[in-house]
């Protein structure tokens, strides 16, 4: 068989990691394609020809104008490596209005304009494979589209963003200030100069968003994700959460209610026990629960040069193998055939049940407890553990720490804002949601 | 679309769950395979008839004849989930004949004749599909054979067998002997009558063989794989190992070297901080390692009705979407191409390379350590740590542990000879190979 002629937009971290893995394992990936893989060209910046042209050993076409890549008659599938929505978008319409295949490693340009590309997909019949745009190396889009299809999915909650974690796992083991462990994350080269998506959740959101849409059979609905990062959180927190026995993990959560969709991503107090919490470092684990299967968890590296370029290459494989079969062959995009999706909306944040950890500054003096449990129980609060630390000498406040049971947020809320009101409690309550997840 | 038509062979837990799983989720499953799946017919044993009439309301026909269902011209594809060789050998046969697909769930019937079974469907343009062969409803085998498709496989080590890890979550949890932890899971229905498929590692060797075969494109070798079960594990061996940070799991394991294949199932030590050493009870998870990927982990429930049941269907999902597809299309059995397989050989055990836990019994005078110590050292093994038990009060032995570094299989077997001739060591020397893995 003749080879399959891929043409990469972009040749930088991911690109630069499919070319090195096709490459290396040139043999055994055609062994089990049927045919060879063959990168014909790639686009890559001006500023960047040279590298890459050292890279790839002159042995394939370089551009600078991406869309010199998309329309060529030499490329049957575009793998768009470069990230951004502009031109990212354009590029991926483009190619394919051509009639190409496409590959994408972008969560951003999925979550926010996914609708309408999976739409111009189908209508033109070709495939769009996006493994690499969640957890990177780990096959959670493959498992999720195709290895849980026997399940009605209940939730799913990810450790999806390897710099926030990192960060998180740095506070913890050496009682770090976020701001310390951030600067590390970017001396090694874990955070970028504006850290902003990564540690404010929006990354996160943008694969959780992705996996909701698979799981449940929706629309992409990015915008009305709840994202809360993980930059206002506390070695103090990370502390009173372990006296617990609780880790804290910045962790995306979709779930399926008879009220509506949860989507959100926030600081997340976890059991020690469970697998998930002892996911440390860069690393990257998905937990989904199916009413059939139970709690199954996918674990590995989330991002770098080839986890996520094993990725990108399990779709370009997948698609070899499916590039000449009849569109109603192709796994659906979503997982769910595209007239049998459903609209069920995405709940605000206010109306998701959780349980919460609570941290108030007090004056310590008797009858202030009795105040604030008060107000929980008047809104139907009941709380599960409480821990109050005494003040060092001449300090007048101690730190009051409350886990409640499971309660509406909109509860939650007034609670803290009546607290807050009490002149015995000084600055804002800290909340932190919970999660008893099963695994 | 017309519906796709199973019949199942056998309504038992695996097929009563698949049952009940297509029956609960049978709207949701048709969105995701774009056509309904129905159950036309299936064969029971005699005995079973009026469960299996109760169960399925009357409405599909019920055979005491297997061959009744895999010749009905009303099925499209036979779902084999009676278990055994014989007659279920004879009756993939004649499915694949007929030229219906497969879906089978059935580990040691692939294990021992997957070379042959694959070749015939491969002849006849059948997909056969064994989700459910390996770690119950984890996408293990997708992940391998589709997800993976990237990386030149390293090793794969896993608990693949629920039955002896509930026994060896027992015995380090309460201290309980093998045998009492064995009747406890009796009791409670995870072992069976006949323990010896689950606790000597039969089991486990079978689905072992397979993920081997598809991670490196190799036949079925399952009459070369290395078998020791968990039945000579002492409770003390466990609390030894715990003393020195490590846990004792019944691991498959499989590995490529220069020198052969390593073909696995043994109790391993492994260092209690990686996810897989905690974890317990009868719950599976697959470790795999990839040159590009890096280390990724798969967890979930790896037996019962529904979990079982979620592969099965996940397969007949996928068989659905591609019923009519031209046989090209379809993803290998094995991953790789029928002309590209390699005939890798397993290797003896003797030729591995290992860690090792060594527990003798010995005289407490001087110069003992010393004639061990010696005997290790000529032979080029180090010793990575010992531990010395003071006997109590009157008795001449102790216990001594040691902790190698990595030698070959063949020169620890000529050290265990030697110690075990020394008059100053009393009795056989336990010996339990470790893994230190990487996640």
């Amino acid at each position: 068989m003749t080879p399959i002629r891929v043409g990469l937009l972009g040749l930088g971290v991911v690109g630069g990691g499919t070319w090195t893995i096709l490459e290396r394992n040139r043999e055994e990936i055609a062994r089990r394609a049927g045919r060879e893989i063959h990168v014909t060209c790639a686009a890559v910046r001006p500023q960047d020809l040279e590298k890459a042209a050292a890279k790839t050993g002159g042995r394939i076409t370089l551009y600078t104008d991406p869309m010199q890549v998309v329309q060529n008659p030499e490329v049957d599938i575009v793998a768009e490596l470069m990230g951004g929505i502009h031109p990212a978008l354009e590029l991926v319409l483009e190619a394919i209005a051509q009639g190409k295949h496409v590959v994408t490693a972008n969560k951003a340009l999925l979550a926010l304009q996914g609708n309408d590309i999976f739409k111009a997909a189908r209508t033109r019949g070709v495939m769009i494979g996006f493994e690499a745009a969640v957890a990177g190396g780990i096959p959670i889009i493959k498992a999720l589209r195709e290895g849980l299809t026997a399940n009605r999915i209940e939730w799913i909650a990810g450790i999806i963003n390897g710099t926030s974690n990192f960060i998180l796992t740095n506070m913890r083991d050496r009682g770090e200030s976020f701001a310390s462990a951030l600067s590390q994350a970017q001396a090694l080269g874990y955070a970028e100069a504006d850290p902003t998506f990564d540690i404010e959740g929006i990354d996160a959101a943008h694969k959780l968003t992705i996996m909701a849409a698979i799981a449940f059979g929706i629309p992409m609905q990015f915008e009305r994700a709840y994202t809360e990062g993980i930059s206002r959180l506390t070695a103090q927190d990370i502390q009173y959460a372990q006296e617990f026995g609780y880790r804290i993990k910045l962790l995306g959560i979709t779930r399926r209610t008879p009220r509506g969709i949860e989507l959100r991503v926030h600081p997340t107090l976890i059991p020690e026990k469970r697998l998930i919490a002892n996911v440390d470092g860069v690393m990257n684990a998905v937990l989904v629960k199916g009413d059939a299967v139970g709690t199954t968890l996918y674990y590995g590296a989330g991002a770098g040069a080839e986890p996520t370029g094993s990725a990108v290459i399990a779709d370009l494989v997948d698609m070899t193998r499916m590039a000449s079969a009849e569109p109603g062959h192709h796994v659906p995009h979503l997982s769910f055939q595209h007239d049998q999706m459903h609209d069920d909306q995405v709940m605000p944040v206010s109306e998701i049940e959780s349980s919460y950890y609570l941290r108030m500054s007090a004056v310590d003096r008797p009858g202030v407890l009795a105040e604030v449990t008060r107000i929980l129980a008047d809104l139907g609060i009941s709380i599960e553990a409480m821990l109050q630390r005494e003040p060092p000498a001449g300090e007048q406040r101690v730190d009051v720490i409350m886990l409640t049971h499971s309660t509406l947020e909109r509860h939650i809320d007034q609670a803290i804002a009546q607290i807050e009101a009490l002149q015995s409690i000084a600055g804002p309550v800290t909340r932190i949601r919970m999660e008893s997840l099963s695994a």
